[in-house]
């Protein structure tokens, strides 16, 4: 399916970093759902670059709902959402022929012979998680009336770690309303140091991710192929950079031993849970009622303007570059919206299969 | 999609542990591929729990072709294949209405309301993964009619870890070989010691496995939804016990700055490749022709006979138990091959779609 | 999706007509449905070859459900269902390299490179509509407790035609009851005798069934690609031999002008009905209330033995032969319940999408 | 899947009548394709309503290739069509809630219970047909590259019919250059002289469509669920006001016996063919290299004129009225080319996952 993804409810991206227009159509939405504007707005502001410690670029992101929304509600039918491109600036990139490491000019190549829009990365460019964010916003705004609530953090960024986040309302709060989302506020000091440093070097630095989402019902998601860890990491893969995901205590259950890796259930007041959550919410590919937690690795920005092997793509001639450009020296907190947005649509999409096309409406 | 997985070919899979027959449907192979009943045979084999470091269960896995195969070659029209239950000892698990910690006994509930087969785990039981050992055979050695091979190792147990792995040729043929797939003798002894200790235990551990795939030609994948890693991670997460994936440098990837995490590309005698690979054979979602290289956590069997704290499903009283029954103290080394098997259906869904249906059949 | 159809709920196909058995996996049920065996065997009774009009090879269709029901009901993961081939006799077909005229021998040869298997029209056979039945049969009795009512009758045989077909309570009775399902006796009878006129002469005819569905309830369905009519026809088209559908007044509304064609909106004792029905049932796609009507045409059997004109698919001569073998002269009234069996699926499958996965479930 | 269409390439259609911009996604589609935005315009042109014989809207359909078309060619990424709505007066429809007999008002209401845009039809305007038709002369451009080509003529409006259409390469031309496209001169006239005399009373008609293509390759197609038949139906049905399907001899089937309703296969030079095509093209699903043939039945447009019962929405009460406003008394030309433009995205659909996704751009 290529550029669409879900199944009960489905979106489509389009658009390539310099084109006209990028966007996405979101279609099998309930009708009656609140849109609210400045919501997505304030979700796109999370993703644009900001300060020293992102590229110097200026993306206004003015977007439109052209389809699918009536009187400030989802009419049920497809929601197209664009964003034009105005902040292009090709010539930075069109006489590049040499294959940048790290980045997809020579799988695209291999792949489209050629004919791919080379400016600015083209399809491939994270320009293209702007239109995810702004459906996830629509989508997360929906969730967040049934209850279910979605926080990430960054977790560390480039060893440097954050304290830890179990998703209670007053932390989900603060990472809500934070433009680089970590809970100790020394530790982000310390890693925006660590991303200067090297930004300094024209060199880059990755991270990884956390997020918990609450309030979840228990009973979604399917046993094999459609397991919710499937699903979930599905989409959280797309995200451009992402290479790991893991769900509770994850690859730290390679040194665990059964009983203690086994989550104990309770009987909390008639309700059950588990007394420790190191199955992230997640037993047999369904959710358990306790929160999703799962966290993934960011890797460095591949474009560094240190001196670089590669191959000229036209000439097969070894060279050695450095790439230039506006180029953020870290994308991690960048991508924290845009994991809270795909977890949104995977979430919607898995309560809608479950409950129907009106569960997220009014009626 | 549920029990369905895949695109241009699809894998459709059914069966409870103990109903009486499991089996799956693969659908859009090309026709005239060879289907070889031995090779089939030896794949079950691998996956079959044998020795001391596995469960008693008895499980012959005699399996049927039904349809989709004559005169030994494939139709191109749906292949079935069942595997008749047998060994069932349903006594074991009848009277059982605890939730077993670790299990999906409680999401099942929540999910199916009870309507559920809860003998040995129904449709939630490893034994599923035979059938898809079965198909994954068929699909393998059609890949490696295409020179694409693919091996897995125990990466490790319990923190004991195996020597690296490479994916040599001679690397890749003692895998394929070996009941518990290790590269280091040594380091294997001491795996299965560590397995047989915690077994005497009454408890269980976990591990990872590192798969290598090589051969695949440059260009196969997609940009987003589709990216090669999506659609690897959808499957492999299908696994029951797998809780992390991870690509090249994976969760490695936190801590590298981005001149180091590139790699470099070469000419190498006109075929362009590159010096390292921590991205694993992937570049923005598309193999890059170098070995695709990731690995995945299985967590500690669930049932462990200490006692554990849980909640009678139908009273909702907390009880302290221990669950008895044949059962494995680890699965990682007979999960090797399922990974696998979840990895060829992958690469050859997406090389049909790729290349168009006759691509792996004579014509 | 080729041997898969459906959305929220899916059925996947396969064997050939002298494989070793036949069958169907159906996924997405909700949980806890009754599944009663004497429904499945009534069902599959209606399909099977009766009487002079039929052909004389005799198909016990003894099925067996292997997987996904528990103690009678439906535990909500696959339910497979296989059917044995016992009845083939393939020294019949075997010697055959002559393309049939009407049959898909060539087009297979075209599509499958010669590796089909040809044994009684292999996967193209008629015979595979008998899993199609069983799982219909599954289907309309969790329909039917919803109140929603399937009946077909043949509307003519070589232009001999039926009495109208309204859908009454009455009407649905006769026709699940029938044999031969019509609602003149005097129709029928002469509807045999054309039949067997046809068949005494080595030849074949054909007919259209007429089906009508009550109980639906508005709003389900989609505009566009997802119109309920584009649903249905999809699966309608996929019973061999048919080759027209039509909704409503269907062909007729080419003399019609559109105030006739329009069905007015009446309100009756508060519930808002149409005068007349000659849009079937469906305006913009999605149901109104009203019974859906629709009506295919049968081709008559392509094999008959009076001498035809074709050409060898091995020596690429043209030759002029008789086509022998035990055959259908009619097999319009076996299509009956074939086409009832789709519709059940469509049906389901859109209320399931609908009003999430627990709606045709005890809970 | 509802606003999506096709498997290996797919078209996501959003949009409303009188909302910002209406458009589709193009996904799927070879790299190196050319993109003749003159193609596109001239198809639109077709669609456009003109002269007496359709409504007084004007729509000047400018519009936009967005992305997924670099340098005149197709990238392979998705290409997004936009076309602004310029021509919406609104106030026709307003204070509308009588429930207009014939359309579905009344349907969306139960189905969206009220939240969806009533403006002009709203997600069910005929105007969304528009990026039908620009992706489709995107693809047909491809297609007639491969030599396969597309030709529908009216062949009956209320009645009067136009002379029979073989598909010769002489009336493909014709049919292509026609606003009115028939055979038969005289018959254009009459039929044109019917839509006006209707016109006059307030009335409309409808009539039928008869589609040829040739150079379609045998062994396209799959048995079962994806038959030609199933696809084609399932996208022709998605045209609004389409209420039967039917191939080659189609009804007419149901009064032939078999030996005539046969095709005789031919050796004609060492190319297989039949010699009559009563299958139109295809048998047991799948092309066997002759013209398809299909035709199609176009209800009279519903919005008349003429006083009408209907029902208000609001109040429930029964009212009598007459629908004014700019319509169409007959859609039947218009939808040839939205005919031709979905019968592309089938074939394209087709060819791709058969010969893999290069096939159709250069290399």
């Amino acid at each position: 399916m290529k550029n669409t993804f879900g199944n009960a409810v489905t979106l489509t991206l389009f658009g390539e970093s310099h084109g006209e227009e990028i966007g996405c159509v979101l279609d099998g939405l309930s009708p009656g759902m609140e849109v609210d504007l400045k919501t997505v707005e304030n979700a796109l502001a999370k993703r644009r670059p900001a300060g020293g410690i992102s590229t110097g670029r200026r993306e206004p992101d003015a977007f439109r709902i052209v389809s699918g929304v009536y009187d400030g509600k989802t009419t049920g039918t497809p929601l197209c959402i664009l964003i034009p491109n105005v902040a292009q600036r090709s010539a930075d990139y069109q006489q590049q022929t040499a294959y940048r490491p790290g980045h997809a000019d020579f799988t695209a190549d291999m792949k489209y012979h050629g004919f791919q829009d080379p400016r600015g990365g083209g399809h491939f460019s994270g320009r293209l998680t702007a239109p995810l964010v702004a459906a996830g916003a629509v989508l997360r705004s929906a969730l967040e009336k049934k209850g279910i609530v979605i926080g990430t953090h960054i977790a560390s960024i480039h060893g440097v770690a954050d304290a830890p986040f179990s998703g209670t309302e007053e932390e989900m709060k603060r990472l809500k309303d934070a433009a680089f989302p970590v809970l100790s506020h020394e530790a982000g000091e310390k890693m925006q140091k660590e991303i200067l440093a090297f930004k300094e070097r024209g060199d880059s630095v990755g991270g990884t991710l956390e997020t918990v989402v609450t309030g979840m019902p228990a009973g979604v998601g399917e046993p094999w192929f459609d397991s919710l860890e499937s699903i979930l990491s599905h989409a959280l893969f797309s995200i451009p950079a992402v290479k790991g995901v893991e769900f509770g205590a994850g690859f730290g259950f390679a040194t665990l031993c059964g009983s203690e890796a086994n989550d104990a259930f309770i009987n909390e007041n008639g309700s059950i849970r588990t007394r420790t959550n190191h199955n992230g919410g997640i037993n047999g590919g369904i959710t358990n009622g306790m929160p999703l937690v799962f966290r993934t690795v960011i890797k460095p920005t591949p474009t560094v303007s240190v001196l670089q092997d590669t191959v000229d793509g036209k000439t097969g001639e070894a060279i050695r570059l450095s790439f230039g450009g506006r180029h953020d020296p870290c994308i991690v907190h960048r991508a924290c919206i845009v994991q809270e947005s795909v977890t949104a649509l995977v979430l919607f999409d898995a309560l809608s299969a479950r409950f129907g096309t009106d569960f997220f409406g009014e009626k």
